[in-house]
């Protein structure tokens, strides 16, 4: 019986690497970088998105926005001035915990591609199966608060393993909290040796221009190899 | 497509279903409550269970620990002087997001439920499957760290509106949040109106003992009917 479960599980996952790659070449044609956003719940992703996209200089930048139920986020997005396209993970049994490439497909004809450089795909709150389901990303960036314990990476590996950018949130609480950030950096070593990361505050500011410089880079290496 | 994916997931809650009665019905025989214990990750389950266990007095507390990977939250209940068990959700697919029955089922056999009148089952850090998935429990307790924002209960509905208690945890950080404990509340009656609910902070001990009243209450409940 397990082993009949792991092949439906395998089935699903080769299923959903084909229509993944089918999403990346669309976006790959269209000459838009996409971020696939991923945090658990709470951990401050859409403040940090808000605090972002204003400062991504000549970067047209878009956001897709999984939500298990309702669009708080995409509302609280709708007033930076950005095309915010909202994807329903589906009534019933509780709602999708991750989004997959099928989902992210089905919300393409509503994207505004032509007119992006960058697509940042703030997928649903959970440390995870999102990180199994590859949606046509070209990077994965994780968000981290201080909060949440130093031991994370050890217990979610497989997330903090296939990020290529942490970012260590909320530490504007550090004073206020038994929580050491070198710790909790070699816990992040353990499973993903010198993964890059940034300490962040989306209350503050802090890390943000960093952030911003980081995912314009990804549109900047796209221009000078195309 | 859609319609055939449904009916998996249908059939898999069904299958789950059966086995947590069974589960339920070897817990009942043995007289034993068994609290389905859920948060995010880092809302601080753990810690909250290492500062709970030993007020309950009178009442025999065993632990069943769900991790993705590794044995971190059942090596720091080590000390807690109650029988803690392990229960590995599986390597491969970046591990399971929650405890299903079948999983619960295959513990059964380590836990020693003749010497025991309460069960706290600590589920994998989630918000969503969690809750889709009963595991033969009497009652649920989700824990909710102010740190995570007041829109928790309208994003992850499911899990809020199935939970017996809701404990609102890290309320020693409130004096440097920008979080609205009422409006939390308010959020939380919009999908479960008057649940059970209680302030704690497990680095303070705030709540604590009325936690454990909580839980004690479960059993001499059980008491007075058995």
């Amino acid at each position: 019986m397990h082993r009949t479960r792991i092949r439906v599980v395998e089935d699903a996952l080769d299923a959903n690497n084909t229509i993944a790659r089918e999403n990346r070449r669309d976006f790959d044609r269209a000459g838009v970088r996409v971020v696939n956003f991923m945090s658990a719940p709470g951990a401050g992703k859409t403040t940090l998105l808000e605090r972002v996209v204003g400062r991504l200089d000549g970067v047209r930048v878009g956001v897709l926005e999984g939500d298990v139920e309702g669009s708080l986020d995409a509302d609280r997005l709708a007033h930076c001035h950005v095309p915010v396209v909202q994807l329903d993970t589906g009534p019933g049994f509780g709602g999708e915990c991750h989004l997959d490439a099928n989902m992210v497909r089905s919300a393409l004809p509503e994207l505004p591609l032509a007119e992006l450089d960058l697509l940042i795909v703030e997928n649903v709150g959970n440390l995870v199966c999102p990180a199994e389901f590859k949606i046509g990303e070209d990077v994965r960036v994780m968000v981290c608060a201080v909060t949440e314990g130093e031991d994370k990476p050890l217990k979610y590996p497989l997330m903090f393993r296939t990020a290529d950018l942490v970012l260590i949130n909320k530490i504007d609480l550090l004073p206020h909290l038994d929580f050491d950030v070198e710790k909790l950096e070699r816990h992040l070593d353990a499973v993903h040796p010198g993964v890059a990361r940034l300490r962040t505050s989306a209350r503050t500011g802090d890390g943000i221009d960093a952030w911003a410089a980081w995912l314009s880079g990804l549109v900047v290496r796209e221009r000078a190899v195309g």
